[in-house]
């Protein structure tokens, strides 16, 4: 390839999770050019998951009539804590048998190609930051509740992933020292008031307390309370649904000043199924809430809270534009 | 003077304080030569206090037999939100008048060097970062508990000082969302639980309804209750003091554990007053929870929670070590 070509090159971005594998080709302004879908089967082991990785790369290659060659490199994101400067997996704890895997060595020796690894939500706040609302900042901060509550930094347009990979656990930042117990074991992290773990908790309590609720006719008692349920009850009402929603809104809105108060970002962006799905019930009142504590007023109306955009291609699209930023020119 | 007498050529760092300034004279390699004091007066207003800055560091200089154009430059940590880059000073609430002021400008003006200013919490951790604890890391953040909460973050080497200028704002994480009201209006916040003005409103509201304490007969009512006074009653085991000086400790430490877990720094530097003279009944506390609280538990023990050790010299040592990393080679 000539310089000029390999300016041009398409990258790979790969969004390993605990039970898919994402690929997209991406044109190195950002565009998905081909994708391919592949079960993690991580019960199988890094090894198997790893062979898997490299093939699911061949695979949308060949449907695009290109080879490893073409590509100017792969980003990948996955679970844990990273060493992306040695594209080290140090732990990941949704994937069995994850301990200090030399993730990215073993994805170039297969693919011949330079490969640069990052933890699933940097990754994805990476794809957000250059692709999403994020574009043009160069101080970004995010907030994804779902199972737990996962956030990344970005200042000086670099993402800061800590001194030992560990940066942005915004889930286990203590709201409610006295509140519940949280799912590490530890009491009030934002993760035990504001997740969707906590929200799903609250209703199902509150339930089987004698609350009122058109979930119990919805969903049975067991079923997983998806964001489409919970904004469909919200629409029709349902007094229940609406108070924990607003406790959800009222907590991730103290959480969004607690890291405004700290890091000063321009913007700080909310992703995840939960809040996409259910924007209209929790955004006004995260940005309500979380401008009220801003500690520095005079600049609170020009930090942007804004909703993630880019739904399930954010870790594909942010790995390759990762990728890009190592690697590219 | 030459290239190699520049690089050798010391520094001014002032402390611009509510109560006084503060000057010193400071060798490129850290080393206080003189000192000067004046009081703030800042009743006075901005123009009076600068030209009050600007007399000071010339009575330093004078001391030293040296002349403004010795110095390479001039570092000044000042209380506020603070625009790094161009020298100015939004707004300081400790400071009368204190909105807009060219700081930098004015003082460039006046003596007739580059001048570099700085937040006077960010400045002072800029200090313990180069020739406190923190020497040789280079990620480091601080709390200090006072009157309020202080805390600054260095990522990379570098103070980050938000998009705003606004960074470290730590006294305003919340920990405690429907814990006491904040002196700022709000409810929970970091301050409202861990700071000097916390444990004194615990320990006077104990007395008050009728505990026990060697207080009672060492202070009047009214009088504020210093940390060496906290000190001698925790010494012969006042049970209130012991209990809230505990309680504070607690709280410091979910504190710590929130920032850690944030932000992953390889030291979290604690000062101030209360830590220092008290710092037999917090430190162990503070280290103890927060590592208990610290998400990655791999990393736990390579997370170092240090004492400052510069005292009352932080101010002007960090102001001139953050103009020499500006100014100087």
């Amino acid at each position: 390839m000539s310089k000029k070509d390999k300016n041009k090159a398409p990258y790979i971005g790969v969004d390993l999770g605990g039970t898919k594998i994402l690929v997209a080709l991406v044109s190195h302004k950002g565009k998905i050019l081909e994708r391919e879908k592949q079960p993690t089967m991580d019960e199988e082991g890094p090894d198997a998951v790893i062979a898997r990785i490299a093939e699911t790369v061949q695979q949308t290659l060949r449907k695009a009539g290109l080879d490893a060659k073409d590509v100017a490199g792969i980003g990948i994101g996955t679970p844990g804590v990273v060493d992306s400067r040695r594209g080290i997996v140090h732990i990941a704890p949704n994937l069995s048998g994850w301990h200090e895997i030399p993730l990215g060595r073993e994805l170039e020796k297969r693919l011949e190609r330079p490969v640069v690894v990052g933890n699933d939500v940097n990754v994805a706040t990476y794809g957000e930051y250059t692709l999403g609302p994020g574009t043009g900042c160069k101080a970004v901060a995010s907030i994804f509740p779902g199972t737990g509550i996962g956030g990344a930094l970005i200042f000086d347009g670099k993402l800061w992933e800590g001194a030992h990979g560990a940066a942005g656990e915004i889930g286990h930042v203590i709201l409610e020292a006295n509140g519940p117990i949280c799912g590490c074991g530890r009491q009030g992290c934002a993760e035990a008031v504001a997740s969707r773990t906590a929200l799903e908790r609250d209703l199902r309590t509150a339930i089987r307390f004698g609350r009122q609720s058109l979930l119990s006719k919805m969903i049975a008692e067991t079923e997983p309370i998806r964001s489409g349920i919970l904004a469909q009850a919200a629409r029709e009402g349902d007094t229940l649904v609406l108070e924990v929603l607003a406790r959800t809104a009222h907590y991730l809105g103290l959480l969004t000043a607690s890291l405004v108060n700290l890091v000063d970002p321009e913007m700080v962006i909310l992703g995840g199924g939960l809040i996409v799905g259910c924007e209209e019930w929790l955004m006004p009142t995260i940005r309500g809430v979380a401008r009220e504590h801003f500690i520095d007023q005079a600049d609170a109306d020009a930090i942007r809270i804004e909703i993630a955009t880019l739904g399930d291609d954010a870790g594909v699209l942010g790995a390759a534009m990762l990728a890009k930023s190592v690697i590219g020119g």
